[in-house]
């Protein structure tokens, strides 16, 4: 590499203006959502005891493609966005291959992931209506540190369930928790009935983002002028997360390039439809050919080995019911470090996506998404998420065909957050300690 | 705020092209470092058997205000170059100042902190030189995690003594250098003399920088093709750092306004060299009247309580002998949580424009670091570095002096760093364990 440019920012008046919905581009709609109790198609106005109204529209929205960030918001992106797109000599010249390796980094938000994005809209749609508490699940802690600042930000007052096996993986993730002044209780607790009916029928449960989702849903309804909020797999999230494929579309233009494939990890599925879903209008409208590749762990593959199905978002069931694919909203996952992933169910949107076949999945085991986290770090730097490993490995794989073919496709993928509060993790990989978590067909069946 | 602009960044073509040597442009010279056995003037031949040649000559470079940056360091500066300069819009407005408030934010770095601008030139000349093998100190872990990165860069083999204090308070940088490739050593060890000397006198000494030091100077000079490398106090270490000033000048013009204060913590010096020199250069040059405000720990003062005289730079006595402000060289701070800041004595050419009046010091005990960081994470959503701290509570104090004058000043400070590996501290902050460390004046007088 020599005076090649290396990474491609967007200056403030352009950090997108709206978030794109897809749901209306979309020849095939998503199948309606119902409410849990009718089992009618669900309407915006039943999620109003959960969400704001503000979300609870865009959720359900199938009209409008653009809808307007509000000004605050915009203002609140501005202390970290744009993120670089950033050219991955490093890895390309530590793999040998003649891909254009590009990657949306995410982790130099100040909360190290891309989750902030989501965050400060639905903090500041509480605020405006009035709302004074906020609660939600986090799995590996980065959806619960930006909820947390964004909570601040606006005056609110956050509690967040953290999944028990993070909350004891990852205690530096409750700390900037509480920096930014939230309450943090690991899942499941005794505080909940959900979380009660866990703990008294498995003991020593080790927690799931169902059962916290669950927790935290349970204490926004019984609590005067409390909203929950959710990291992902909902619509409304992922649709606030495609400021990340907007501003990458314009850098890859910087670059002169376009994306032939675009990867990133698969837990709920924002930070995939968010890088995803901006080129994905461009396959729908312009009949692009660019193919979207989602990597999710071996350990919980809902969407390799899961049903599509009407399935819950939360273990307890109080959500509405998605037609999604998923593993069973009763599903264990192993206790990977990547917290982040550890989901039943995809979001309704993928999920049909994914039937359409308008989107890929693979999946990858612990092993080899550390293999290709290690192997970046010490090329590109930034130490991954071991969420964002498994899109590392996903694009190592493709990048390796490349080299068989000898063809210079341009790979683009999410580097949706760094590891740095992860490294007990990276301990034990480097110790030899990880294993890979292999589920038998039986396994998959048992919660379907 | 609205439609402010809140984050200035350069094109990757404006990255600094040259370091500025402020030695030549010093009306007084700093006073010559002396050869340690000879106590003649130091030549840089007698640096060889430590350092490489080249910062060998830079060290002592008293003619050229510009050293031309090569192009291959260069090219590594794009990893993460240019860094934003932001305006601290919700810190000013948390604070209900009037002045404006700028900070350098070098902790968007893939390492955390500004460490990384000095360890690509160390190990790329080291490289040049045929060196196979690199060693050094750290002491929070921010330089040996950047020195590690650094020396896998150019394919170099890396071993870093870490003070056994940090080593304990804070494992994840343990492990992220490990993760980069290095061999990491807890000191004092029990492997060179000089760790030997300190463990049999005080078997349970939590070390110290200068203590490390002398072990990663010991196991350069008795290891073949090996070199030592520092992450501080020497002059080409802050010469290597002015590429933070010279980036926050031109973003500075970008933003309209030019600084009447630059501020940074103190440790060795070259966060606070590396922001203020270029600023101070249009001070001695065109008359310009900008502060320039170092800010130390109060258990740690050696620019507001320390002696001006030749002292060692580590703790066995290896280094040259420097006219610097020290509190000497056996002095054993206090276990702050600010590891970076832990350090006896200051680099020569602080020390002289300390002397000179040309610049200031400010102490800032624990508590009061703390208290600005969670202030400042709250506001900015970024938490510190608590050696950032420092610098956040001297901007602290200034801005509050403008609330109560009513001027409108520009200040600007360095945020060298993130404090993600270093939340255990703000758990014991939050949780009220932090105490603060007062030196009583034989305390002070008692190594010198």
């Amino acid at each position: 590499m020599s005076n090649k440019q290396k990474r491609y920012l967007l200056p403030e008046d352009e950090i997108p203006r709206y978030w794109y919905n897809i749901q209306a581009d979309m020849v095939n709609k998503p199948m309606q959502p119902l409410n849990p109790e009718t089992k009618e198609p669900l309407k915006p106005e039943d999620l109003y005891p959960i969400l704001s109204k503000a979300v609870s529209h865009q959720e359900l929205d199938m009209e409008n493609a653009w809808i307007e960030i509000p000004e605050e918001v915009r203002e609140m992106y501005k202390y970290y966005r744009s993120t670089p797109l950033v050219r991955a000599y490093g890895l390309e010249k530590a793999l040998g291959t003649p891909a254009h390796i590009y990657f949306k980094n995410e982790s130099v938000s100040p909360m190290g992931s891309h989750k902030l994005n989501s965050a400060i809209p639905q903090a500041y749609y509480c605020k405006q209506e009035g709302v004074t508490n906020v609660t939600t699940e986090t799995g590996a802690g980065q959806w619960g540190a930006s909820l947390s600042y964004a909570a601040r930000l606006f005056g609110l007052e956050a509690a967040v369930y953290q999944v028990k096996v993070s909350y004891e993986q990852k205690p530096y993730r409750r700390s900037i928790m509480q920096t930014y002044g939230a309450q943090v209780t690991p899942s499941p607790s005794m505080s909940t009935r959900a979380g009660k009916d866990v703990l008294t029928a498995h003991p020593n449960h080790q927690g799931s983002l169902g059962t916290a989702i669950s927790e935290a849903i349970e204490l926004a309804k019984t609590t005067p002028n409390c909203k929950y909020t959710l990291g992902s797999v909902l619509s409304h999230v992922t649709l606030h997360q495609t400021v990340i494929g907007q501003e990458a579309e314009k850098q890859m233009e910087m670059a002169g390039e376009y994306p032939d494939m675009v990867i990133a990890c698969f837990g709920g599925g924002s930070n995939f439809g968010g890088i995803a879903f901006p080129f994905m209008r461009h396959n729908i409208l312009e009949g692009k050919k660019t193919r979207f590749i989602a990597a999710e762990p071996a350990s919980c593959p809902k969407l390799t080995r899961g049903k599509f199905q009407y399935d819950y978002a939360d273990e307890a069931g109080y959500t509405p019911m998605l037609p999604m694919y998923t593993l069973g909203h009763k599903f264990a996952p192993a206790n990977i470090h990547a917290g982040g992933l550890r989901y039943h169910g995809a979001g309704v949107i993928v999920s049909q996506l994914l039937k359409d076949g308008l989107m890929e999945a693979v999946d990858i085991n612990q092993l080899e998404s550390f293999d290709a986290g290690v192997l970046f770090a010490q090329a590109e730097g930034i130490i991954p998420a071991p969420e964002s490993c498994h899109a590392i490995a996903a694009t190592v794989r493709e990048a390796l065909k490349c080299k068989e073919t000898g063809e210079e496709k341009v790979i683009l993928f999410c580097l949706s957050g760094h590891g740095l509060i992860d490294m007990a993790s990276y301990d034990k990989y480097l110790a030899g300690d990880l294993v890979n978590y292999q589920l038998s067909d039986e396994d998959i069946q048992k919660n379907l």
